[in-house]
C-alpha cells in the first residue's frame, strides 16, 4: 500500500517497491549480518515538496523511512537502513548546487550533489574557490558534513563548515536554520549563531529530519600551498611524531588534518597484500619488515599542507620544520606550489599530493579493499583519542594487539584535528571468506567494549554497531540517549525517520534496540 | 509557598524570597518598561544537586525561574526576567574552575567564574594560555559564550569555543554531551562532535536546561603579538575599510575579530557628551567634527592584532600592511611584542591595547554610558550583516539617519567575524530621561522592523524586545520557533525555564508572548 501511494505521488520512476533491484541499498562491504539491514523499497524524491509527500505516505502507513544522500557512507554501512523493511529515502535527485559564492567563499548545496560535481561547477566557472573532499570523492556533500567526515584542507572538518540547513521535519514543516529563518536575508551561510539556540548540530548524525539543503563554508584558494611528507623510521616513533604534532595543530601552524599511517596504511590501495604473504593470521612482523624494505617505506608517514602566501609558506615550514627535527631520523619532504598570478592557486593546476591538498576529489582510495582480493571489503573502527603520544601509542598496542589475536592486519592511521585525534583502523577482508568476516565483527564489538571501558569512544560506526557503540555514552545511566529520545518523539512521534541511527529510536520502534 | 520549600531545600541563605532587596536582578540599564521584567525572588544553589532541588520545586509550584549567570547581560536586560514573578535561578556561587589544561588548552568551569577569576587562576599558576575576554571582564564566562559574547582575540568567537557541557534539564535529569557522555573519557573538552547529533548548540540562547559545566578552548599563548591600528580620514572610508578587511579575515591573515569603531565609539568611556554638546537632538555635524579635531581622532579606527611567532607576524603584517595601503589617507599604525623567551608571551606582561588583544579582562568599558552623565545606561542594537562595504554602508546610513530623527546620537561598531559583520550601534541615554528612554524604545522597534523587512536580523536582544526579533525570523510561516516550541514542550512540559527567553514560550505561558 505504502508503495502504491508513493508511486502515485510522485511517479513509477521515482519508486522501486518489492521485485526491483535493491542491490544499490545493500551494505557493500557486508559482512555476514545482512539479513538484519535489508531495505524493502526506495523512494527518490526530486523536491522539497516530494519529500514532503513521502513523509506524509510515511507517517500515515507508519513505515520507516533511511535516508541517505548518496548512500557512499563506505565502511560504516553504505546505503543499508537500520532496520530491514525500512523504505529508503534516496535523496540522489535533489541534486542542485544552489549557489556557490565566490566573493563571501560559501556554497549551498542539496544532499545529492557529490564533491565531483562541487568540484566540477567551480572548475567550469573558474572560480576561486577550493572544496574538502575526503577520501572518496563521489560522495555526497550534504552527507559527508552531516555524518563528520574529514578531508585534507584547513576546511578539513567538515561538520565545522556547516553554516545553515534547509531540514524538513517528520511532520512533513520545513524548517531554515540560522539566519535562514529571516526572509531574504543574505546571511543564511555567513552567520552560524542566527538567534536564539544553534540547531545544526541537531541534524549531523541525526534522524531528527531530512536535510534538504546545506550551506557550506568553502576557501577562498590561497596564493601557495607547500605538501609535506615527514618519513619516521621506527615504530617507537609514533609518539614522538603526535607530540611534536599537538602544539602544531593548536598553534594553527598546521593548518589542516595531519595524517599519521603505519606502514600498511601506505600499502593498500597499491599492492595486494598476497603479494607478500598468504599464510594464516596477521601478517608477521619479519613480512612486514619485508614489505617495508621492499617499497621503501617509513615506519610512520606523515602528511599535510601548509598553506597561503608564499612568505606565510615560508614562515610555517621553519617552525615546522623545527619541531620535526628534534626527532632523531625523521626526515621532512616538502614541495611548494606558489600561485603565478594575483588570483591565487587554482586546485585544478595541482597533480599528486598536491592535488589531494587542495581537496581535488578522486576515486583512487576505492582499491584500498583489493588489499584482500577482488572482492575485498573494509569495516572502520573510528575512536577518538586525546592528541598525545601517549595515548597514540595506548591506543595503536591495544588495537594492534587484538587484531594479530584475530589474524586480522593492523592497517592504520591517526588524523591530527586540532585538539583530537582521530584513529582509524582499517579492517580489511575478503568478502567471500565467512571466517574473516566473523573475525572482523568480532574484533570489532571487542575493541568498542575495552576501549569504552578505559574511556575512548567512536565518532561514527557501522549499522550492525550503532547501538553498542551508543550504549558505551552511557553517563547517568545513558541521560543522552534519554534526552535525544525525548526529541525524537517529540520531532517524529510515529518514528518514521531512520528509526535506529546512532542507536536512537523512536518510542514506536524501541523494541529493535539491540540488547 | 515555593519560597518556603526552597529555604526548606537549601537553607535560608540561598533564597531571596518577597521582601528582600532584589534590585541586583533588575535591569541596571532599565528604559522604562521595568514592570514588565520584575522578579519575584532569587534562589542561589551550590551544586548540581541543589539545582535540581530547585527545578523539582518549580515543578511542582509550576513558578518559572529565570536562569542567570551572574547576570551580567548589560544592555540586554541584565539580570531581569522576561516574565514578572519569575524567580532568578542565580548560579554564581557554582563558581569552580574544575579543570585548566595547559597540554590541551583548554578549560572546565561552572557558571558562576567570571573572566576576572578565570584569569587570575591561570595567572597565579603561570599557565601558559590566553582567554578571551569581552568588553567587560566581569561577566560568567559561561553566561558569555552560551550568549555568544565575543572578545579580540583569534578565540574572541566565544560560543564557537564551546567543547562539551553538563545540562541539568527542566525534568532534573543531569546530561553531559558529546565525549562526556562516555565514562572516563579524557577527550570531552577536546572533541567537539561526539556520537550522534550534536547537542552544545542547543543550549545557547536558550531556555532548554540549566548549563552547569562548560568546556571552553583557550589559545595557547604565542611568542608574539601585534597590535594594530589602522586610521581613516573621512567618513565614506568604511566601505573600503570593511572590503579590505573581508579577504584578510576569510584567508585567516586576520586571525581574530577586527573591530571598526565611529567617531563617538572612540569617545564614549572617555569623555562626556556634555563637554562638547547640551541642546536638543544627536550631536550635530559641526560639533561632532569639532570633537575629532580636539581630540585628533579618525573618522574610523580600525583596530586588530596578528598573533604567532616574530617570522609569522611579519609575514602576517606584510599581507595586511599591503591591502591598507591601496586606501587613500588610510594609516596603520602597529606595535609589535614578542616574548624573550621560548615559553611565549605571557599576557600580564602586556599593557593598554596589547592586554586587551591578549583577552586580558578589565571593567574599563563601563564607563560608557557616563556619555551621558553619572547616571547613564545603554541598549544595544545588534544586526548581524554581510561584510562588504556596501551592506556595512547600507546599515550605518540607515541607523544613521533613523537615530538622527530621534534625536539620538551614533555610537556604533562593526565587528568583522571570519564572514560576517556584527554592528553594535549602543543607544546611550540618561536613565533619569524618561523622553531618552522613550525614544531609545521607539528607534530601536523601528530599527527591528525596517531592517527585517531588507533582511538583516539581529544576532541578540534585550527582554523588552525578545519577542519581536524573534517573530521577524518568520520563515514558512515561524517554522523556527514551531520548531524551537515543539523542543521546549517535550522538555519542559511544565514551563518552568526561563520562559519566553529570545521568543520561545513554553505552552503554558504562551499567552504571555508579545503581540
Amino acid at each position: 500500500m505504502a508503495f502504491r501511494h508513493l508511486a502515485c505521488a510522485l511517479g513509477d520512476d521515482a519508486v522501486l517497491g518489492p521485485g526491483s533491484d535493491l542491490s544499490a541499498y545493500e551494505d557493500p562491504y557486508s559482512f555476514g549480518m545482512t539479513e538484519e539491514f535489508r531495505a524493502s523499497g526506495a523512494v527518490l524524491p526530486r523536491s522539497v515538496e516530494e519529500v514532503q509527500a513521502v513523509l506524509a505516505i510515511a507517517n500515515q502507513h507508519g513505515v520507516p523511512l533511511w535516508t541517505i544522500s548518496l548512500g557512499r557512507n563506505l565502511g560504516y554501512g553504505g546505503a543499508a537502513p537500520r532496520v530491514s523493511g525500512s523504505i529508503v529515502l534516496d535523496l540522489r535527485r535533489l541534486n542542485r548546487i544552489l549557489e556557490v559564492n565566490e566573493e563571501h567563499a560559501y556554497a549551498l548545496v542539496e544532499p545529492g550533489v557529490s564533491f565531483f560535481d562541487l568540484y566540477e561547477h567551480i572548475r567550469e566557472r573558474g572560480l576561486r574557490l577550493w572544496i574538502s573532499s575526503p577520501a572518496l570523492g563521489w560522495g555526497s556533500v550534504v552527507g559527508n558534513a552531516l555524518e563528520r567526515g574529514v578531508g585534507r584542507t584547513p576546511y578539513g572538518d567538515h561538520a565545522a563548515q556547516i553554516c545553515g540547513l534547509e531540514v524538513v521535519l517528520a511532520n512533513g514543516d520545513v524548517v531554515r536554520t540560522g539566519m535562514g529563518a529571516l526572509p531574504c536575508a543574505n546571511t543564511w551561510q555567513l552567520f552560524k549563531g542566527g538567534y536564539g539556540p544553534s540547531l545544526d548540530g541537531l541534524f549531523m548524525q541525526s534522524n531528527f529530519g531530512v536535510v534538504t539543503k546545506m550551506g557550506l563554508w568553502l576557501m577562498p584558494q590561497p596564493q601557495g600551498l607547500m605538501s609535506c611528507l615527514v618519513r619516521f623510521q621506527k615504530e617507537s616513533d609514533l609518539a614522538a611524531a603526535v607530540d611534536a604534532l599537538g602544539p602544531l595543530r593548536r598553534q594553527e601552524v598546521i593548518q589542516s588534518n595531519a595524517q599519521v599511517g603505519s606502514i600498511l596504511h601506505q600499502v593498500v590501495g597499491r599492492y595486494p597484500r598476497a603479494r607478500w604473504y598468504d599464510g594464516p593470521g596477521a601478517i608477521p612482523d619479519p613480512v612486514l619488515e619485508q614489505i617495508r624494505q621492499d617499497l621503501g617505506l617509513e615506519w610512520w608517514s606523515l602528511r599535510f599542507a601548509l598553506y597561503g602566501e608564499e612568505n606565510m609558506l615560508d614562515a610555517r615550514f621553519e617552525i615546522v620544520r623545527r619541531a620535526f627535527s628534534m626527532i632523531r631520523g625523521a626526515e621532512i619532504l616538502c614541495q611548494k606550489h606558489v600561485a603565478s598570478g594575483a588570483d591565487g592557486l587554482y586546485a585544478w593546476e595541482l597533480e599528486g599530493a598536491a592535488a589531494h591538498d587542495a581537496g581535488v576529489p578522486s576515486v583512487s582510495s576505492l582499491d584500498v579493499v583489493k588489499f584482500r582480493g577482488e572482492d575485498g571489503g573494509h569495516l572502520d573502527f573510528s575512536p577518538i583519542i586525546a592528541p598525545t603520544g601517549r595515548e597514540a601509542v595506548r591506543a595503536y598496542r591495544h588495537v594492534m594487539a587484538r587484531a594479530r589475536e584475530h589474524g586480522i592486519d593492523y592497517v592504520g592511521s591517526f588524523t591530527a584535528g586540532v585538539r583530537h585525534l582521530r584513529h582509524v583502523f582499517m579492517i580489511v577482508y575478503d568478502k567471500r571468506d565467512a571466517e574473516q568476516k566473523r573475525g572482523a565483527a568480532d574484533l570489532f564489538g571487542i575493541l568498542v567494549k575495552e576501549m569504552g571501558q578505559e574511556g575512548i569512544g567512536e565518532y561514527r560506526a557501522h549499522l550492525a554497531f550503532m547501538d553498542l557503540i551508543r550504549g558505551e555514552y552511557c553517563f547517568n545511566d545513558h541521560a543522552i540517549r534519554r534526552f535525544s529520545e525525548t526529541l525524537k518523539d517529540a520531532l517524529d512521534p510515529n518514528g518514521i525517520l531512520s528509526p535506529g541511527k546512532q542507536g536512537i529510536w523512536p518510542r514506536t520502534f524501541r523494541t529493535e534496540r539491540s540488547p
